[in-house]
């Protein structure tokens, strides 16, 4: 299943760096020398938020608002961004008591802290887990029957579960949206989208047969020839990202190993797959 | 930093899969042809557990029972690790409601739902970052200051946070334990510890600068030739994994990128950081 949204916006460069000693205010001690794209906080939910009941079938709404600073308030801008939902996070999730949301000592960024038994709640980006499965050079892909990105054509993919490996995951997304057995490869892409917390690992896969149909989340699987993958009608730009990869790789000889930064372009909306930015692009 | 503990045992193989239509009463449809290893539940600490305070220097104890069953109970067990600790995921985050523990309409893990707001939690594996700086054909590795594992060898790494990548993380990282400005060539190695939820994501760097002092939880650190890494003193197993691949390959040529699963075997301690399987390694 994926049911993440891939939300408008675009995380701070990383290239480049100004390094500066911890201060006792500060979120974050490593602040780009890029400009700072502001972003509403309303678009931070966290993974856990968009990880939605698997069969829950509302749509995801969320106001978003964009706009650029290079001004030196935008740091605190930047320190919200940074600390995605955490004070959203308000009772411990152990024994039931209200947090306080504060910098630990030693410690530099706000945190969930239980006031009665003294954990500390920690969010942490998740992986998304998924594969891309080439038979008779054709792509096998899903059109979705869940929201968000309804109707849309995406390769299996959803999140990694506790207890299993990545290719494992992968396996079983595949299994679970496409009735698919394959075996994995090699693993094709690691694309990180640091605004909503979320790292895709998409491998290289096989049918085991050539038996696959849709599975539960989705209304119809199919195997595309590259000049006829749906490009009008993908949904999500990580799956763009990975497919052009791909197809890039295929022209000059045999895929290769992918590790780049997804980051949307400011002032566009989520379902405007194609404004984005792949930085930091490596391969192998 | 990394605060993780790799804990002993061994997650079920994944490389063939039997598949079986989602029973209502089944916690997972993906079922290991594989022998199936049981594991106290103890052990399943979630990483947002294994995530401890930053400066924190308690040790981390936990009880731990492993044998092997291939029994038709183990069904049962191999439930139990895969679950990891969403049992002890009592309350809600967001209201302080009770949870309830069951398998949510068309989903096949058992989860934390909220009796009062409906939400639910997930629990998903954790990204784990760091760098292997080359410098001078030497390899910048940092010794411990805090437990587990104190004073022992690693390379720097810790948590991935949200609104980084995962490159981010690993600079971010190298700097707070080893006060060294890096920039990173291409990500080395992914690789997978499924019973506790981890996975390490090494890349390769280089040294900005030839300055380098310990951070507040190392307390020292040091270039090594490759012939004299300190083996008998490594850390964690994912380091001493890391480090033998990237010796294999400079011997024979370049760092390619490899992607393993890492198995501890079963019966062995987390100091003995020898003792594992590395499954499923695929490189590019």
């Amino acid at each position: 299943m994926l049911k993440a949204i891939q939300i408008v916006g675009s995380s701070s460069g990383f290239v480049s760096y100004r390094f500066r000693k911890p201060q006792p205010n500060s979120a974050f001690s490593l602040i780009s020398r890029k400009s700072i794209i502001t972003t509403s906080e309303t678009l931070l939910l966290p993974a856990s938020q968009l990880h939605s009941h698997k069969s829950c079938s509302r749509d995801f709404r969320m106001s978003s608002t964009h706009s650029k600073s290079s001004s030196s308030s935008s740091l605190a801008i930047q320190s919200t961004i940074l600390q995605g939902n955490i004070r959203k996070i308000n009772f411990c999730q152990f024994c039931g008591g209200p947090n306080k949301h504060e910098i630990p000592d030693g410690e530099e960024k706000v945190r969930a802290i239980c006031t009665r038994c003294g954990k500390i709640t920690y969010e942490n980006p998740k992986m998304v887990v998924g594969c891309l499965i080439e038979h008779d050079k054709k792509i096998l892909m899903c059109r979705r029957k869940i929201h968000p990105s309804y109707g849309l054509w995406t390769l299996p993919a959803g999140y990694m579960e506790i207890g299993e490996s990545a290719a494992e995951g992968a396996i079983r997304e595949t299994w679970e949206e496409a009735n698919a057995e394959v075996e994995v490869q090699s693993l094709f892409a690691q694309l990180d989208i640091p605004l909503i917390g979320q790292t895709y690992m998409i491998f290289l896969a096989k049918l085991k047969n050539p038996h696959f149909s849709p599975g539960p989340e989705s209304s119809e699987c199919q195997l595309f020839e590259l000049d006829d993958i749906p490009y009008d009608s993908l949904a999500f730009s990580s799956m763009l990202v990975t497919l052009n990869l791909y197809i890039e790789d295929i022209k000059v000889g045999r895929p290769k190993f992918h590790y780049g930064v997804i980051n949307k372009r400011p002032g566009t909306s989520p379902s405007e797959i194609h404004a984005y930015t792949l930085d930091f692009h490596m391969q192998s």
